[in-house]
């Protein structure tokens, strides 16, 4: 029995990162938060080597929202940090050219090419399991959906040739717990740590919590304070609208799930 | 009354980052361990455009050793975090032709190249600070000079054109303060954070201590254990390693004082 068969019991929390892999690869398109209790999760963005040296120093000047974990050698299909393929091991892909989404496909190997580098970068989704630990309620995991995130009016410090908004993921803290989310997501400045903003989703020149810009709206309860943490798709949004001819990268959401503990990002 | 002429009775310690970079620009020569408390130090190096992708990526891969401050656009003279000019306000320099150390001057206006990109890589003097208040006692402080730094037995992990030993430096720690130097460096992970090795010297593959291979020798006393941690010479390491054209480097223990606060380093 293969370490694909093993796993038809398993909740998605419960699955080994080579067996939610093995799903992704035979075509399960779902958003990735709550699997692989533990292990830490990442957003993908794939760039020509030429654009390579802009957006790794891109990342570096925002490393807040571009916390890199990993950087593969040009045409490389797995990385240090993922024992997958990094074209078929994802439940979805965006695929930009020019600066505009053309396709979402499940599976890049038609698209791949020689020249890409591939970024992995930290994901909230890493520090979850340590926030539902601590008992802070997820909203989006209780309804099963993606988090909502949000284009921002904070520009990114431009490098060479990128430049664009900086994009959060928000999710609704009950006000009694807001500290304790601050405190537990603090731990992990790999994977965006603390929040950059608490509160008024206005201040941050987003008009209408119920029309993110990727993923899904997630209910504010009566009692919920919404909570913005700094969010790996901001990659994504500067590839927009710094429109160069080729990058491709993970679905909002449906994330690279990697081989490493999230404890490997924890500071003391 | 100028900055420049303010400073005249203020200790080493006391001086603000431009008042001790107007002496550094004048011609003093002196370690800058112990200066401008409270202000994040950076280890300098600087290379043509054409390898900084190599060495931004390989500070990213071997972070512990290369934490990345900040970066320039290729040809400027200051950083974002640092407001002097960087080609005057080091103490000391080094300029490496093929990997060759070929000239430490006090000055590298006359061999500035206007397509250098310089790296501000994190240095451990500036939790020097934290340390000092904890009442844990720095041997090098003491006595007025450098601190000791050796290349290991480690390899980093090769990017592009680079590689090269992991560099450490040398504090000798009471035994009874070792748990507390690991504790208070650990809280500023951007500038090496906590220590890599605790003991032994010949584990890390040093033969002796008392022949360093950049800074000098710290003595060790009765009580005290060696304790090691990533050092940012280990760019410079791999310049001499790897033997790229060309590169400048600030003199091992000769570091940019930054106008960053070394609790903006800090984690909780």
């Amino acid at each position: 029995m293969s370490a694909d068969d093993s796993d038809a019991s398993a909740t998605a929390a419960e699955l080994r990162p080579d067996q939610a892999r093995a799903r992704f690869r035979r075509g399960t398109r779902v958003t990735t938060s709550g699997y692989c209790a533990g292990y830490a999760q990442a957003n993908l963005i794939a760039v020509p080597r030429d654009l390579a040296y802009d957006l790794l120093l891109f990342a570096q000047r925002n490393a807040k929202a571009c916390p890199v974990l990993d950087v593969t050698d040009p045409g490389e299909r797995r990385a240090s940090i993922f024992a997958g393929d990094l074209r078929t091991d994802l439940p979805a892909y965006r695929v930009y050219a020019n600066g505009v989404l053309v396709a979402e496909p499940g599976d890049v190997r038609d698209v791949w090419r020689r020249d890409l580098v591939s970024f992995l970068i930290g994901c909230s989704f890493t520090f979850e399991t340590a926030m539902l630990r601590a008992g802070i309620p997820l909203r989006h995991l209780e309804t099963g959906g993606n988090v909502a995130m949000y284009r921002t009016n904070r520009r990114c410090r431009p490098a060479g040739r990128l430049r664009g908004p900086q994009v959060v993921s928000m999710r609704p803290i009950p006000a009694d717990r807001v500290a304790d989310a601050v405190r537990v997501s603090s731990r992990y400045p790999a994977v965006h740590g603390a929040p950059v903003h608490v509160g008024d989703p206005g201040a941050l020149g987003i008009a209408d919590l119920d029309r993110p810009d990727f993923g899904e709206p997630v209910e504010v309860r009566a009692g919920d304070v919404p909570v913005f943490w700094a969010c790996g798709v901001t990659p994504q949004a500067a590839i927009m609208a710094s429109a160069p001819e080729f990058a491709i990268s993970h679905a909002p959401g449906h994330m690279a799930i990697t081989d490493v503990r999230d404890t490997a990002y924890q500071v003391p």
